[in-house]
């Protein structure tokens, strides 16, 4: 297959303008790293991002001691690097190769220069990014309807229980942290929220939680939300 | 609040440098929608886009009888129509409030002569949404381990008996579709399939799977991956 194609088919460069791919083609290196060889270190420079073509890449931090904390694999089609790089920072982690890796190296210079020359590169590419974040979010909203109503309505209930039974709660903790905490994204937990309370069973006023209904909260939390 | 702290807290925006919230806050026009008020309709010129700061919005479709399909919800820190406006696009869809709901708008040409301008804007925005898209990966790898190495499995045992008890199947369908048919990214299923490699219950090949331990996969079916 030709670079062209290659890069067509990376989800972050999905249903650019063909102009624009061969643009981003012009730029990239083709890199194949054999197993165990290190891609690039924490702390070097992020003087450029990668996209697995084929293969297989750890990113891993290493302890004091040298033991290797293991952040993510990415297989193909998975860019790794891009975070620090669109950011202008150093690579934060270690990247080695799992097994014989073919890679697209795309120089943040170069990159950087297409975009000048080149707004609506950046711009097609944001529209790509929001793209996959809206569908990842509907996915995100799928999987948690089943089991965080349930996991909220336990928190809220023990919540209540650590303050005497009141019925008028107040966040302690912001939004994100109650969403991570809860196994979910701040978007999913307010659409949560807000089912909870169009059902009757909460009241909400920014971080003060109100429950109106104690029965049914308890029976969602025991049903699991299914 | 100021428009400053409020665009700074946008997930869109998260942790960009305040120069460039306050460039965001020059171009942003505040609007207030009452109930029922339409936002913008479908076919529209994707003029500008959005980010609620209160109130709720729905994105919605008319059929050709008048009958509404809601396609999303949106509340507090979301934006919407910014795919089409990045694309260049019509706006796909109708969008109205559906209480009293703030937003601030941000004009697609002041928006492209900010990147034009200063393209590490557009660098910081991609940083930002690879960010989120990383985090969103992670949580729906987290959800999808629960059930879907189990609804893979169950679907190969299908394939398998579909084909008289054939051990080497060739998928008819994209990875991509095997993945929202699994209720899954492609991403996750990549790394489903490599766990099932690594535990010698199945052995990939581009499209063709083939099965190295059918009582194994059976266990995974029934149990649903837990």
């Amino acid at each position: 297959m030709s670079i062209v194609n290659h890069i067509a088919r990376v989800p972050l460069f999905e249903g650019l303008p063909s102009g624009q791919i061969e643009d981003l083609a012009m730029i990239v290196t083709d890199q194949v790293f054999q197993k165990g060889q290190p891609i690039f270190s924490e702390g070097e420079d992020g003087n450029g991002f990668f996209v697995v073509i084929s293969g297989r890449v750890k990113i891993f931090k290493l302890s004091a001691e040298g033991k290797e904390q293991i952040l993510h694999f990415f297989g193909p089609g998975e860019p790794f690097g891009e975070v620090p790089v669109f950011a202008g920072q150093h690579f934060p982690a270690h990247a080695e190769a799992m097994e014989e890796t073919r890679v697209f190296f795309f120089p943040r210079k170069s990159f950087v220069d297409l975009i000048k020359r080149n707004p609506s590169l950046a711009l097609n590419m944001l529209a790509v990014l929001s793209k996959r974040l809206r569908r990842f979010t509907a996915l995100i909203d799928d999987l948690s309807l089943k089991e965080v109503p349930g996991r909220l309505a336990a928190y809220l209930l023990y919540l209540s229980d650590q303050n005497k039974g009141a019925k008028e709660l107040d966040l302690t903790i912001t939004k994100a942290q109650l969403a991570s905490l809860l196994g979910t994204i701040p978007e999913t937990l307010s659409r949560i929220l807000g089912k909870l309370s169009s059902q009757g069973l909460i009241e909400t006023d920014g971080r003060r939680i109100r429950i109106l209904n104690i029965d049914g909260l308890q029976d969602l939390a025991e049903s699991g939300g299914r």
